[in-house]
């Protein structure tokens, strides 16, 4: 016998993860769609060939690669060729890009979609990092106005506002901006992609650590201290300010990226519960595919972000040939579920059913069934157990099962028209007439806000 | 540039499909969990070894295998072994079990589940057989209770009947005791799967083909002739009759299996819908891990069943080394969805949103921005337009995405509190005040029946 357990690295759902797994994944969509975006789907699989080399960088070399089947296995085989035809997609933009070159004449012109769902990476297995894990994003495709960054950052702040996350900071900011900012200090094209990553670990790192490490790439050391000065400025100065401040920095070369910004921030509406949308020049965003605003969502004391996004006019293009600006926003699903179950976030009333129908004797099996069908049929939830016998074993499923209340179908109640109900939290029981059993149900749940 | 379309025999789901599909999979589960049902998952991947020799008969040659990683991978491919160390699941009832087998101590007694997702199969592609599809299954584990098989066959039913279908049939019989008929009817143990494969397609060959068959596979002609004239007058006859004359047929060796019929019709209640049950001593299903009962749901005018499944006492064990007892009901999604779509079952109501801001001009957008927020914030789904400019090509956005209205934020009027609202279907345009604009759109909605 092979080991029983779920590959490793990948998870198995339990009953209670997986219900609220699924209402995360509904309440984010319900927020999703209600700003107009359509929900879509690719494969799980996408040929090998359209998720090579292009631009996945550590996440193609992550990919798990399906083998090929019969004759031309045999072949690649025997030929010490590629074995794998088909590849588990690493992420959802990829399969975006061709999905949109594939179906773009059946597409809106501007084309608001989002996606949840699995994407695969064979990780080294390790606490709390999963080969099987969902992303949730939205993207825009077919727009370069800047009411989309708007629209994108409205809607996630407000997915997170609806799931109870409160004081959320939007950190808004630049790739073409930021590397100009640099540049302007006096970093080479050479360094600048080293100099975007030390700089971007200042808000954990201390600052003599990451001047070594600028040094160490070759960022000149007047540079290296112009860059430092403006990121400990940046972090005690007030947003508009700053984009004054870096706008002036920055001169001509930079003036179209500060006044995107500037339309971003116009654009956007007050963000709801409380969330702030703020400028911060130093922002960088692990992924080389940004060509705008770049943008990060984080809640007040959680140490990383919960999503983050931008504008990347030009991936579509390279990854599928299809000339179209694009802007989007992902959600960590994972960080965000993590999150929530530590704090206790998910509501209670996600419970599997509202009573449960228990079963003392044999006799009574058909008229239990009958009952459930009955209650079921005004709306309650009605779970029935199937084993005739003793009632604790019975009282024990349901509280395992989170229900709430049983119904007690004795057969000889069952035939006088009263019947048992037991309040599993209490303990206490009561006795209901038959025709008022739905009603009294109905009305205790609602008094325990279920 | 590979190809830009989904790999052969996978589909991508555009966003009215993916709409009507989630919608499905929404009402489904909707009437599994009233039934106390409770949703659970497992990974798309299991460990080959998982997978192997156990049973999943002609589906497990159509495994994807995904290959071995790094150093394994050199290994395996330098040794000539095998080069795949995971495969994805071809159905979710193996898994179901390798999942029971991990997680038994954590679930209750009796576990009653649904799950529905993807499964993978390498079919050869052809018209309307996919490579990736979804199986939408009900089980309940650690229960002999026939009280089960009426809980599975009434929750199918529900669920069917709640998506529209009507006049449902559902097809009763027991493996053991289609075993013992074939048996009494002459045919030997060699030719027993034979027969009852050959009597299986009475339904749909002419008696002549079927006779030629069973003599092919050596089973003789008398005990052929029994079958097909008991064929031809279950067909005729009204099923209680029938469950007793096949009662004396089969006699003590067949008692217990028609016992437990007896208590399958006792036990289920009137089914929702106008849906029968009955006895057919001829329903034979594919697969051979049934051990008692099996059942098959078919709707009127339909020449396929919509699903089934049966009881599977010894599969648990034989895949994962834990004996318990099982029954099932597995629907077809796929051909569920299809003719959903052929008849037009699915609610109109399902559109992208409800209404959409049209921008006319860039001074708006800011405004048009908040406009959306503010009818949002009261419920309504509204969809923005990033892109300012000519009315018509919004409109037409805003048509293609079956949007009702279409709110225009043009500046002068936005200042004024007046704002046109064009009726997409009529082409009919108001004007409404701003203040009262949620209200109207939410009554001219409703009245729609949207």
């Amino acid at each position: 016998m092979a080991k029983l357990a779920a590959p490793s690295g990948f998870r198995d759902l339990l009953p209670d993860q997986y219900r609220k797994r699924e209402d995360l994944i509904r309440r984010i969509r319900t927020t999703y769609e209600s700003f107009g975006f359509e929900g879509m789907d690719t494969p799980a699989v996408e040929n090998l060939q359209v998720l090579l080399g292009k631009g996945g960088g550590e996440n193609e070399k992550l990919m798990f690669r399906v083998l090929k089947r019969g004759a031309e296995l045999e072949r690649a085989r025997a030929a010490g060729g590629e074995l794998a035809d088909l590849a588990m997609r690493f992420d959802l933009t990829v399969p975006l890009a061709r999905y949109y070159a594939t179906h773009r004449a059946a597409l809106p012109a501007v084309f608001k979609r989002y996606q949840i769902g699995p994407v695969w990476r064979a990780e080294r297995p390790q606490y709390g990092r999963f080969r099987e894990f969902v992303q949730c994003d939205v993207d825009v495709l077919g727009s370069a106005s800047m009411a989309v960054e708007a629209d994108v950052i409205l809607a996630a702040a407000t997915a997170l506002g609806q799931l109870g996350f409160e004081a959320l900071i939007v950190r808004l900011n630049s790739r073409p901006l930021l590397a100009q900012l640099v540049r302007q200090c006096g970093v080479g094209d050479e360094q600048l992609g080293a100099a975007i990553v030390g700089i971007d670990k200042l808000d954990k790192t201390p600052p003599d650590a990451v001047r070594a490490e600028l040094a160490e790439k070759g960022v000149p050391d007047a540079a290296a201290a112009a860059l430092l000065d403006l990121h400990a400025r940046s972090r005690a100065a007030d947003g508009a300010d700053l984009l004054s401040e870096v706008g002036e920095r920055v001169g001509a070369a930079g003036a179209a990226a500060v006044s995107q910004l500037r339309e971003v921030l116009t654009l956007t509406p007050p963000l709801p519960s409380g969330a702030r949308l703020a400028f911060d020049p130093f922002l960088a965003r692990g992924l080389d595919y940004y060509t705008g605003p770049i943008f990060e969502i984080a809640a007040a004391g959680v140490p990383f972000s919960l999503g983050g996004g931008g504008r990347f006019d030009e991936l579509v293009e390279r990854l599928a040939g299809v000339k179209v600006p694009a802007c989007g926003f992902s959600l960590g699903f994972e960080r965000i579920y993590t999150l929530m179950e530590e704090r206790a976030m998910f509501p209670a009333a996600a419970r599997a059913a509202d009573v449960l129908i228990a079963v003392p004797a044999a006799e009574a099996l058909g008229d239990a069934v009958r009952l459930a069908a009955e209650l079921r049929a005004t709306g309650l939830r009605v779970d029935s157990f199937p084993q005739p016998g003793k009632l604790g074993p019975q009282f024990e499923l349901a509280q395992r099962k989170d229900i709430p209340f049983a119904v007690v179908a004795d057969p000889g109640r069952l035939a006088a028209g009263t019947l048992e109900v037991r309040d599993l939290g209490t303990r206490q029981s009561a006795q209901v007439a038959r025709a008022e059993l739905a009603a009294w149900l109905r009305d205790r749940l609602a008094s325990a806000g279920g």
